[in-house]
């Protein structure tokens, strides 16, 4: 069967099975910002923070499955500190530290712009913990924006995993910004993720909401 | 006279005149980037740094009779601090405190995005100098962003000042920016001036190139 007649068909049942787009069709896209955070691996997590240490879960975040965590380490770079940057859970096969350009600046390295897990010849970084200090030959990124939506979300956008698209803002600082990678998967929920440079720039906050500019 | 006649003909002479445009026509408007900076009143400057206080050139800037100082200041706000900011001179009738909205949420204040010499009703801060601390109820902008020509560029991009355009930029944040304002001054050269925030959230570097959106 024509695949464009399936995704009208399914569009038309879900619509039909008054499936409640959460705001998209009405009013927009929602915004999330993420601040500077890092996802680990076991392995480095035994080196900071112990061996078979667990964390500790504070809050869920938007996306299924996905949590802050209690644990913090400090980021040492070349040129200066952060401190007090957050683990977000669960374990991850490879640890992945994103941060802003701001943030590369601070530290004194210059992360490449990825998607999250491409992590192939991106900036190292030394983390240090309350146990211990890990130096990541890689893994440090400025993560790329991207849209995170559900099947059936993607199915009434007619859009598809790996797809681009611009999205554009109002007020002052109004902008548009291409390139905005469309994540697919079952267990997303629709949020535009930006980060702390995006959002400055841009005067946005979170829950904000971007519009999908058409063509 | 026409005013629409009279700014073709000036064009035309000024082109004919062999009038070289810096890279506008051919390439686009070049970029420059706002680090947080601060502009004294001689009043101001003799709290910080002692009476009758003169500033130390470093190096002019790309402007016209602006120059960045050797003198610098600490920003102490609410919930942070930051050292090192520069003075800009000349000194000005009012002091005004140029600063992203990154550096806004650094140091615990939300200044406005307004026109540089707009302060009325902006954010408070203390500004610490070698010689004494001064707090000032407002003069804390983050400045919107805008575009410095001369009269000639105006004349040949057909724009008066206080216009607004829409620039565009390229590569991996390819992004266009709105509710750009144009300042035409005799002493302007082509400029477009943004800050930390927007160079970082769109990639630019000092020196690259935007072009204008036509329409």
């Amino acid at each position: 069967m024509d695949p464009k007649l399936i995704e009208t068909v399914v569009a038309c049942v879900v619509k039909g099975l008054g499936y409640k787009l959460p705001v998209a069709e009405r009013n927009g896209i929602p915004v999330g910002i993420s601040n500077r955070h890092i996802h680990l691996s076991l392995k480095d997590a035994a080196v900071l923070f112990g061996d078979g240490y667990n964390l500790t879960k504070v809050r869920d975040l938007s996306q299924i499955g996905e949590y802050a965590a209690a644990e913090m380490v400090t980021l040492v770079g070349p040129k200066g500190v952060i401190p007090g940057v957050r683990i977000l859970g669960p374990f991850r096969n490879h640890s992945q530290v994103e941060i802003s350009r701001t943030d590369g600046f601070m530290l004194g390295i210059r992360p490449p712009i990825r998607d999250s897990g491409k992590i192939t010849g991106s900036a190292g970084l030394t983390l240090v913990g309350p146990v211990g200090a890990l130096t990541l030959k890689e893994g440090v990124i400025t993560a790329a924006r991207h849209i995170h939506m559900s099947d059936i979300e993607a199915s009434v956008f007619n859009l598809k995993d790996g797809d681009f698209l611009t999205v554009e803002t109002a007020g002052l600082r109004a902008s548009c910004l291409k390139n905005v990678l469309v994540r697919v998967g079952p267990n997303f929920r629709l949020e535009l993720h930006i980060d702390t440079d995006e959002a400055n720039a841009t005067g946005l906050n979170n829950g904000d909401l971007v519009s999908v500019v058409p063509g």
